[in-house]
């Protein structure tokens, strides 16, 4: 499509995938709707991948330094990978704690270091940790799938810790999903049911966290990047002169797809 | 962004520009959660814009011969305009029901034209007929405003019909979404409010009757196009040899962005 908006790109695993669910309030659909005529949300969830196929992922996502001299950009990448590596090593979606870290550290890399061919430096990041499992919901879809329980509250601990640790080290914002959930649990006095669909992915409260902490990163970190802070694509209609609209209705960014 | 999916284009007022609302179940995320991983779906719409507002803009992002020659192509384009070209005489959005005939044969006749630019013979168009107008809550919304009444149920009828007959009559796919929910209103014996937001908005039962009405035209016109028939991006991850990932994690469209 010719004159395309900027993008924020969800990459991430099944939670992302599934983020325009309109029964569960997807947070992508959410996002999406906060950005609208603004950014456009682009889903590049992929259900069940870790962090190792991320990386060669990522590599084809990106635009090498040449390429983003093109004026509509990718002005936010999320990295919201997690909950398949925290998977037990039974699994073969399983990715060690310390390799987990390095394949973020990597993922990072590709954006931020200055030898990368993706080397982007006004691309802004933000890590967003796995949210809790609830082993009890989950048990019964690994039931259903004739596996045994193959994801653990206290191993998948680790891996939102991790991220976290990652985001400090590397100073880059980071939603950190697996408290905010736990805590809101807690002071709402609500079961961790409540927030997941199934044990591992967001139900509607889980989404709305998502979405608010998303925003919260925003107004943070990133605040020149708030929705009211952009100006729409095309003029507010009321703005529109019906006897001279021709020039008016020009879009800004001329790249060519 | 590198390997674009490939596309759908939402096109259209603000009926198209808040469809990806969660509060309201928005069609256009429906539309991209069934095309998750498959088919990237674009919000072009545009609140407050009508028909004639609309020539201008399609020829700005529809590709030229030329650029169709790229693999990642859009698929297919909804034109979802009249709630706002059948705003009364009083007010400066109306566009006589003449021409917004002729509006919409223009922007049919863009794609399906030979001797246009962007002519198009693969790209699916599908009509969408404006809502029914329920006045008793829109003359809210206009008090609100301080304005007198500017949209009516009659004359907004003639402008779903019209949608109806240039379908008709230039072989497009139409979503009739002015009988649609007239008809679901009688035989689930609901008020016409239920299925508004505002009285000229979609509200959640009004989006789902545009999602269903859309997924139907798909079936029925476009089964190639549909969810089940298309690949996914990149494999399913149980069909990942995880000794072997790096071949399999490759993006089939290679256009560059």
């Amino acid at each position: 499509m010719n004159h395309p908006y900027h993008k924020i790109v969800l990459f991430g695993d099944s939670i992302t995938q599934f983020s325009f669910d309109p029964l569960f309030q997807g947070f992508g659909a959410s996002i999406a709707n906060a950005y609208q005529r603004k950014i456009d949300v682009m889903n590049r969830g992929f259900s069940g991948y870790n962090t190792t196929w991320a990386i060669p992922i990522l590599r084809q996502l990106l635009p090498t330094v040449e390429q983003q001299k093109q004026p509509a950009k990718i002005q936010l990448l999320t990295i919201f990978f997690g909950a398949n590596d925290g998977a037990l090593p039974i699994s073969f979606q399983h990715v060690p704690l310390e390799k987990y870290k390095k394949n973020l550290e990597e993922l990072i890399s590709m954006v931020r270091s200055p030898s990368s061919p993706y080397y982007n430096p006004s691309l802004r990041l933000v890590l967003i940790t796995p949210p809790p499992i609830n082993e009890v919901q989950w048990k019964v879809v690994c039931e259903e799938n004739g596996i045994q329980l193959d994801r653990k509250f206290e191993t998948t601990r680790l891996y939102a810790e991790c991220a976290r640790n990652v985001g400090k080290e590397h100073k880059i914002p980071v939603i950190n999903l697996w408290d905010e959930i736990l805590d809101r649990a807690k002071e709402q006095n609500r079961d961790l049911s409540q927030f997941l669909s199934d044990g591992l992915h967001l139900s509607s409260l889980g989404n709305q966290t998502a979405y608010e902490l998303f925003m919260e990163v925003i107004n943070t970190h990133f605040p020149e990047l708030h929705p009211d802070a952009l100006e729409m694509e095309l003029p507010y209609f009321r703005d529109i002169d019906p006897k001279n609209y021709l020039d008016a209705l020009q879009f800004k960014l001329i790249q060519k797809e």
